[in-house]
């Protein structure tokens, strides 16, 4: 019933509305003790950031986090619940008229359902991608911890409309999988063709979709359990908070078990697996492979192209255009909020022991 | 940390042993008052159960439900925590060896990660899919709730290897989606098409792979909630419970924002989606059209091919060959289990009330 | 929402009727590879078991637990939700009459109010003490696990009536505080005293009061955690849901500061309060120190003298007498069922390890 | 392992140290559509405030919450996560030496063992009883919303030292219980003893016990439920969480079954208890009478007497004295925050509508 937090021994709570004072978070049960790095928790967020580079949305916001809770003098996590706010600067409500018309794709007409007529519809209100912000601060202390324990997270764009990046090696990938600040693919040429293919879009006034991969290293036998407890589940729990994503698969499963089922074999001296197509998961548990997932995500509901819909208070039909520049693709920025994502799930994981 | 346990409200905890002496399940919150029809339950059981048919396991078992908890003496739900026992029968423990010998695909070698030696690897242990049966007895129980709420749940076998099923109407949906019975698809030719390739699986001694697509009518619009609240997260983390699930997607994503939009649209007075690309949900939240979702199954590890692995104890490589009758294929009884899964987590959301 | 569920990493789930076919639990997260003693198991239970001495419950019932979940083929604990049935033998359902009158201080009146006219009173249905049964069986297993880490539990009868039970020493407690198979006192003379209040209360046809305390050992500094994640707070939930308990305190406050505060001192090289006022629990944290709390009961409702009540469908008002012996004092029965709760707790805890 | 985390439907994350820049709070769940009251919100909060008064701490602050989140532009709830930020502006690092010297009575020593040489020990960081401030924020909410369910709170304080507070009728008790902003006790003579008892303290550098009383009017029957999710026990881990509670108690127990039992008679055409020794619970579930409970705390720790402690660091003993104004008694400002703490629970049951 929290519909912002996650986490069991590790929990991250989210708050704010796309315009209102500010978003933020309060993640509980981080470890203390921790040396937190500022520079590279702004580096990731700013990887999120709109209004960076041409393919990104036109909201103009510099995020900046102020810890309120959680460090002692030293800079140190001290235990205490880590709490961040994140202003709203860039808050434009004149964009948004008054009646209660409800974009097509978008939140609107559920939360309308859900919360009644005091919802905040303002830029969306709580549904607002704006709260990856926060998501993302909380993934970079997450990172940050994981890599005292040996887990390396990188995530790329797996697709773009039809355009597919190179695949990585399940069983030894190299990360980062792209060099740091790219456009994040494996391939450039690809990442060039997926670039067209936002462009297009952009200028129909349309959005496209796409899907974005993450491979994570690292990580030891045993962690899950079977059933409820599993891995993926919990996962895909985490992930599916994304806004826009609407798939969750893992590994890449063969049509034959003869093919699928990954063969173990003695490697100086351990037993393992000799292939990877579970993504480093069996049984809801963690085998010790690389753990590989791709989520995909739907076109996003915001274009320019006018839309059919219906006027709440009159009860007519109406047509729907949005002004200004819209985002023609949310994938590219999904990349560390995926990152984030499983940033957290996997501390948590880790953190519980099981 | 409950591995075995599902939902909030309505609870559903499942126990047992592929080759213990029972598996069972108890479920908590279930409404009181409730009549419970036995044969019905038995009907739904029985569409999960093995040895039933060609396409199945070998394994032959009644799956007989004691009821020790939860009744009153008219047979209505009371209240009390509903408590359920299935007794093993068909238990051929000798079919396993006594070596930890991890068979490719299977759970074994993250139990042994997981438990240690005293995992109890007969059958799979607790990993066994042979809990699906008090799945599917909760589940039974809770379609019956959700029929007086006016919700109905109906999955098919949308894809077995190569052969795709006919995809449902995913506005008005006419459920049931296939007769009684039968192999469950919506177009008999393909059916028939997909039972050849699980016949040509077996016949190689592999096994293939497939998917369950899932519709449900009557939900009302507004349940669920923005981020980790939403629907699509928390089914799926139902659904990647099921064993050999690997991937969950919900609708049908269009590429390009303009199709994928649903538009609004008056319909005898109501505002309601005129399209449903997005299954049912929006933000997380019902939107009051057929929830529609999809899960991918990899082929079943059981095969009777033999395959590479590692003897754990003597740690030396050797080969596995497994001998009797397998099941080539667990798409097909997936079908009622993904139903029950899907039973549970929205009787659960619908007492939830929110 | 889980109300017959307590735990987090380690989970119980109790189920069952008083006047069911069975009671029982399913014990989710007990660590793998545990030895269970099942006579130690069975005479823990049987201090519990009623119809065993003369302050007891006159129901004659030999709980006899079928474990069908949760242990391999040696009898070790392999990691499976551990599942076990109590057959319910002793049911005496002529006892109680058709007609809805709710009797004083039973939870009749509530049911009703909760769950509707299908609630089945027999016994009072899940509400019965009878559900301590399985507890104490989950409450067996914990104990033996607290062992292998060196912790120990043990309760007493603190008071009966007006007759109160010598203190243990709080610091350094000898454990267990009364000898194996003894009305549960440390003072006999006082446990003496104690039979004749209730032998007394029993001749009048009356009940009485009383409370338990209980001192547990060898548990580490560090466990718990500060506002809602306490020791105290968390213990309290568990104990709480023990039938007939009204109060739970931590320690033996003293009125004022100066003497209630521990000092700290130091102790073969290392830091600890050198007096326990505190109950072992500072700031919701465990100081190492042993823990000791105190629960209150109310008066067993069950009496023989007439009550006035009201018949729910006839909507007047009545008598109640209940024919047959009654059980005048439920505290000493209680003292298993304290450790049995707390032993649960605990095991969480430190499995939680934090 | 949510420490500062309470609720389920409607959830509660409290954060801050003593010393950081801020203590808040983020309250999930709260209804959308309800109008909040700011100026009752700080009247409420006025009443926990220290520096107030003769009786409360030296520390002086303004708490005056900044809502940055869960609003809509018309000031009510929109359904996002209430979120408050509270400025820590009288922070006096200096009283605290450099040395690791855990305080009598305090959390410190618990704190090392849990957080390690991390812990930000200055005010108690986390354990600070400055984070009943967000709690009485969130509480002050609630008790508006509990009001539109016709639901009352109002606790007194039950007892300072060996003076005890009248005792409310718990049948028909007329609330408030004593004048608004008075010293909060039902009778001014025994107020006024208990403020005597409060200055004997203070003179002698000594802190002095007590308890808090609470009644609630206006629950419906049915709440709660039996065993775990009983509401003694699940209001009882809210009450132990505010700092230095060690015992709750419901209701006014009578030593024999005879009086303790509440007999039921009509009054109106509808059946009741015609007394309420239980506290307005039986079963665990509430009975429609006035929820009645008593929480007793420990003396404050922080007193001006000289204490014997031990450097963590040398690993010596050492004597500690605080300097300047101390604060001898909690009890009074716990009234209020006695308060805040079941509003949030009994708001999150209401919601849970069982």
């Amino acid at each position: 019933m929290s519909d912002f937090s996650i986490g069991d021994r590790l929990r991250v709570t989210l708050f704010g509305q796309s315009h209102g004072p500010a978003v933020g978070c309060v993640i509980e049960g981080f470890p203390a003790g921790q040396k937190i790095d500022p520079d590279r928790v702004s580096a990731f967020m700013a990887r999120r950031a709109p209004g960076r580079n041409a393919w990104s949305s036109p909201r103009q916001e510099r995020d900046i986090p102020e810890i309120v809770s959680g460090l002692n003098a030293d800079g140190l996590s001290c235990g205490a619940p880590i709490a961040a706010l994140i202003r709203n600067t860039d808050v434009r409500s004149a964009d948004y008229g008054d009646k209660r018309v409800p974009r097509p794709g978008h939140a609107d007409f559920a939360a309308w359902a859900k919360y009644g007529p005091a919802w905040d519809r303002r830029g969306g209100g709580q549904f607002s991608a704006r709260l990856t912000a926060p998501l993302c601060f909380a993934g970079a202390l997450c990172l940050q911890f994981l890599e005292t324990r040996g887990v390396r997270i990188c995530a790329h764009i797996a697709r773009i409309g039809n355009v597919s990046d190179a695949v990585p090696d399940p069983v030894s990938p190299a990360l980062p999988l792209y060099p740091d600040g790219a456009f994040p693919v494996i391939d450039p040429d690809r990442g060039a063709a997926m670039q067209q293919e936002i462009e297009a879009a952009r200028q129909r006034g349309d959005s496209v979709d796409g899907a974005v991969r993450c491979v994570v290293t690292g990580l030891p036998a045993g962690l899950g359990g079977p059933y409820f407890g599993g891995v993926e589940g919990r996962l895909a729990q985490a992930l599916f908070g994304i806004p826009a994503v609407k798939g969750v698969s893992f590994g890449d499963t063969q049509p034959f078990g003869s093919e699928n089922n990954d063969p173990f074999a003695l490697e100086n001296g351990s037993a393992r697996p000799s292939a990877n197509h579970a993504g480093g998961v069996l049984g809801g548990i963690t085998t010790g492979m690389p753990l590989v997932f791709t989520v995909s995500l739907k076109p996003t509901p915001s274009i320019a192209l006018a839309q059919r819909s219906v006027d709440l208070d009159a009860m007519e039909e109406t047509v729907l255009s949005v002004r200004g520049r819209h985002d023609p693709c949310v994938v590219p920025r999904a990349v560390p909020v995926v990152e984030a994502a499983a940033a957290i799930f996997l501390s948590d994981l880790i953190l519980q022991g099981a």
